[in-house]
């Protein structure tokens, strides 16, 4: 931090210069069809945008963020903000995704719950919010709204998508779903779907949501949301985004506030501690039913059934961008071995893919965190594609 | 099962001849004191004996239950018992155990709700259940429990105690408080203690459970235990239990019930029904307290702490048995390498000591699949040491 002393922001982007906008989208005439078979009448989405559009309209870049994500990916909004926005380390001048040549955009995904329409909305047919009548979206229909929402932001084609996790999964279905609009496609710690493990893990997180006598059947009000749930749901998600190393490099089986086992049920080692934690801050920040809504999501998806009749070749065969598919060794939610199928079957379907996987203990997390690896892979794939442009 | 038509039991065990037992136990001056510093007066442990003693009390072999097991080890009570007991595969004449040659003994573990003294039991002082007023219990208070059932049953020396995970943990302590009294250990698919991961696991599930309100701060009723709370703890343990590859082998991603996902948040994944179904089963069967007492004693469990000042070598010193230490490939919860840590340790320390890891992607619970390894392993293991007693 010392290296910015009298600026508390990250350089670059700076305080007041990042708000968050909302755009109403809808496809003619005038409601978004989900792949369930229902109609969302006009959706909202947030957004943020980095840097300039360039006169050519291209050098748009579409992040898309995981699961507990939003559209603030860099800077602050306001002095006395706490943090910067999630991906601060990579979005900004001079930065992996550098704001002085690329014109940067992020959205709060369809489902969630920090601006964009999602269960928690009001009903326009009832005056209450949506809870569980919400239709049930797949990754799909997240990036079908994005697509309108780039299309309202006047680009035709994007240079690149990127994302990591439940973020990936929607890189993927941009390049296959809107071929003619991605020029270049970053997916980072992901799957084209979902093992048997982590469909187990989002159950029982599900689980702890929807057998919590607070959720009601979707149908909570906000001041009584069905938090112990949520805690539960998110410590287990927090367990899977790490690694076994991780935890034992970040906590071991050190104690919390004392030196002795306590022989009793409060937390005494610190990554009880921390994971109560995690539970509770998630509490303070995010819906119960968008957690249910967004990993439904990724369980459901499913990129070879969806658009290659089973064949992740044949789907991949729809592309027409150039891809950059990063994982991580530590990765036991979406293992390497899931990001080399994807490199197999592109290479099948002869199309252009560089793969790195990243030696790190980080676990799945991985992709968040400080990496110059990531950084230099991400500003050298950016700068070939803007070279083929020019 | 066409092996044995005609009769519903497995062979050897006969039905009826199992019956579960019930032994009060207690030190001077009548009560058991725990680590924690409590006193537990007298006790019950209920167990199971399996073959004869012989004359020279020789043939004793212990059996250590892990988290969900329980006395019930082989055979069935009665005609109409759905199912064996736990270990049917391995206990009975011509089995890994053989009951023709060893006298097999398991005990309900303190702390336990199957019919040994656990939260669940009535406290004297009070008339109602302990719940969470139980003391906190520790794998050296189980053992120190079982040390007096065994002493009660005229036994001085066994021949081998032999257990898997939380049932390990049981193994290595017994070797390690009571060396004079074990002369072959087996700990299967366990630790000398617990890393962050797991203990991270385990703290989710208990707060599953601490969090449901049926919960009551420990003090339900029998008719309104905490279901949901356990339900999802089990669901928690139970992921942990399998391995990436057991569950792709296992579930994939089919679909219960139909040909298309549903669009609903009930579970069309047959990974999630089955979880569903685990969850539920348990709640039948098991106490939310004894849950959060078990969970929390393997947590504690630290053999280099509590018996060699943190040198796991000096821990070991104390031990006179030979060891057969089995481990498996696809076990993510106690990992080899914890395995090859007390290998390593129990050579320096100068003890015999045998290693297996067994090649088996069923993940941590392969200890209760069958496995003809495993079965000529313990009883290659127990006919040496009964010759070298000869």
């Amino acid at each position: 931090m010392s290296e910015y002393a009298g600026s508390f922001a990250s350089p670059g982007v700076s305080v007041g210069k990042v708000e968050k906008l909302f755009a109403r989208l809808a496809e003619p005439p005038g409601v978004l069809a989900t792949e369930c078979g229902a109609g969302l009448g006009p959706v909202t989405l947030a957004y943020e945008t980095y840097g300039r559009l360039n006169a050519d309209r291209s050098n748009a870049v579409l992040v898309c963020h995981a699961l507990s994500g939003d559209s603030h990916l860099a800077g602050y909004y306001r002095e006395d903000d706490p943090k910067p926005g999630w991906w601060d380390l990579m979005v900004g001048p001079g930065k992996g995704l550098d704001t002085e040549r690329y014109f940067v955009v992020c959205a709060n995904v369809l489902g969630g719950c920090m601006g964009s329409t999602g269960p928690g909305s009001e009903n326009p047919a009832t005056g209450r919010p949506f809870g569980a009548t919400f239709p049930v979206l797949t990754i799909g229909d997240m990036v079908k709204a994005q697509k309108l929402l780039v299309e309202h932001l006047g680009i035709e084609r994007l240079l690149a998508v990127v994302g990591g996790s439940m973020g990936g999964m929607q890189v993927l279905e941009w390049a296959v779903r809107y071929p003619e609009a991605v020029r270049g496609a970053v997916p980072l710690a992901t799957t084209t779907k979902h093992s048997a493990l982590a469909i187990a893990f989002n159950e029982v997180a599900r689980q702890a949501i929807m057998t919590d006598p607070a959720w009601r059947g979707g149908d909570y009000s906000a001041d009584e949301p069905p938090s112990h749930g949520l805690a539960v749901a998110r410590m287990i998600g927090h367990i899977t985004y790490l690694s076994d190393a991780a935890m034992r490099r970040k906590f071991d089986r050190r104690l919390q506030d004392r030196c002795e086992i306590g022989y009793t049920f409060e937390a005494d080692f610190q990554v009880a501690s921390y994971l109560r934690h995690q539970g509770q801050k998630f509490v303070e920040r995010f819906d119960a039913n968008s957690f249910l809504y967004l990993t439904k999501a990724t369980d459901y998806f499913n990129l070879e059934n969806a658009w290659g009749g089973g064949s992740l070749t044949a789907a991949f065969s729809r592309a027409l961008a150039r891809f950059l598919i990063v994982s991580y060794t530590s990765d036991w939610l979406y293992p390497t071995y899931q990001s080399k199928t994807m490199v197999q079957a592109l290479k099948k379907a002869g199309k252009k893919v560089s793969f790195c996987e990243i030696e790190a203990d980080f676990g799945h997390d991985a992709f968040l965190l400080p990496s110059e690896r990531l950084t230099s892979l991400i500003s050298g794939f950016l700068a070939t594609l803007a070279r083929e442009e020019a």
